[in-house]
């Protein structure tokens, strides 16, 4: 299938797409090391959105995976996953990076983050700065133990490795290459890279 | 310690307090099968809120306990666990029940509901109706597998048992009892019951 529209989600940076209901996302993990934020919100109300705490109570299952139909906050199906190439590993539970999470981590003055991220892409659509909701991190490996205990560590992906999400109502999809340097969620050489995705025609 | 303040929170209901940082909440699990959804939002400023998602990725863990300090979506400490009579089983996952659920359920009407109750509340301060952030569910059982996998189990409470929550800062506390009698997470019997709160001075 001919991609309709081809993007770069810049390393440290955000990127945006209009996605209508019947299109998939490919997002990809082009040197297969990157954290990829994501967001979908409903495109003329984008105070409807996926919602992490909403899709784990429908799935009943901390992570989702292929065949799964994720929900929006009025727990309306927003995407469904269709493909993905990689492990599987994939984040539910992990708020995205803000300047206070890298103060608390030691950096002084400012540093990129998701959260900026985020409001820097919809402000082009005119969307007023907010909380993002808790995102779905795409290729972020956080384990999690019987006693509860979670660990941050590098995803289990290769080079090319990519999800393929089906749009269940039209939407703006948000991404961000996670910038963060100082902790090895990104790979143990803790550098950001970029990251790609192709919107395919319904 | 003497209650400042005792409050009941009435089944299928929400309830509030204002409580000034240094002071301990307490909730109590009246009848022990009782979930109790809980919000604490800055006072002064409600966009700023006790954060599931930031507080897990801060303790490293899915599940606060005793010792543990939970955090605002600015990374802020607002809350601390000082005392858990309980077998200190909690959810920091699944969102506040809402009207879209019980549809989902097979109710049809109306049907009370966490998010309602949270709105009903906050409206007496002004405060917008608004997505509530995801709560705080105490004493709710969603036990965990290896694969991901959570069910929506019954609270392994007795009666009595209660969790006690000091303030590190000046917040309103929201609380609700679930009205969830769909599904047995308030007991075997599906019967929400009256929980209670007390506040002790700093």
């Amino acid at each position: 299938m001919k991609p309709a529209q081809q993007g770069l989600i810049p390393a440290r940076h955000g990127s945006m797409a209009l996605v209508d209901a019947g299109q998939s996302i490919r997002v990809i993990n082009t040197h297969g090391q990157q954290v990829v934020d994501t967001w979908a919100l409903c495109r003329g109300d984008p105070a409807e959105y996926l919602s992490m705490e909403h899709t784990r109570a429908g799935l009943s299952r901390l992570r989702p995976r292929v065949g799964d139909v994720l929900l929006t906050n009025r727990r309306r199906p927003i995407l469904a996953i269709t493909a993905d190439t990689s492990p599987g590993v994939h984040d539910t539970l992990i708020a995205a990076c803000d300047i206070y999470r890298y103060h608390g981590l030691g950096c002084t003055g400012y540093h990129r983050n998701c959260t900026d991220n985020f409001n820097e892409q919809l402000k082009q659509l005119g969307v007023p700065p907010r909380q993002p909701p808790c995102p779905l991190n795409l290729f972020m490996n956080i384990p999690w133990k019987a006693d509860g205990s979670l660990e941050f560590a590098a995803p289990p992906c290769r080079p090319g490795d990519y999800i393929e999400l089906r749009a269940l109502m039209d939407c703006v999809m948000v991404f961000s290459a996670c910038p963060q340097d100082m902790l090895p969620i990104n790979g143990a050489e803790c550098t950001p890279t970029d990251a790609h995705y192709s919107v395919m025609g319904a």
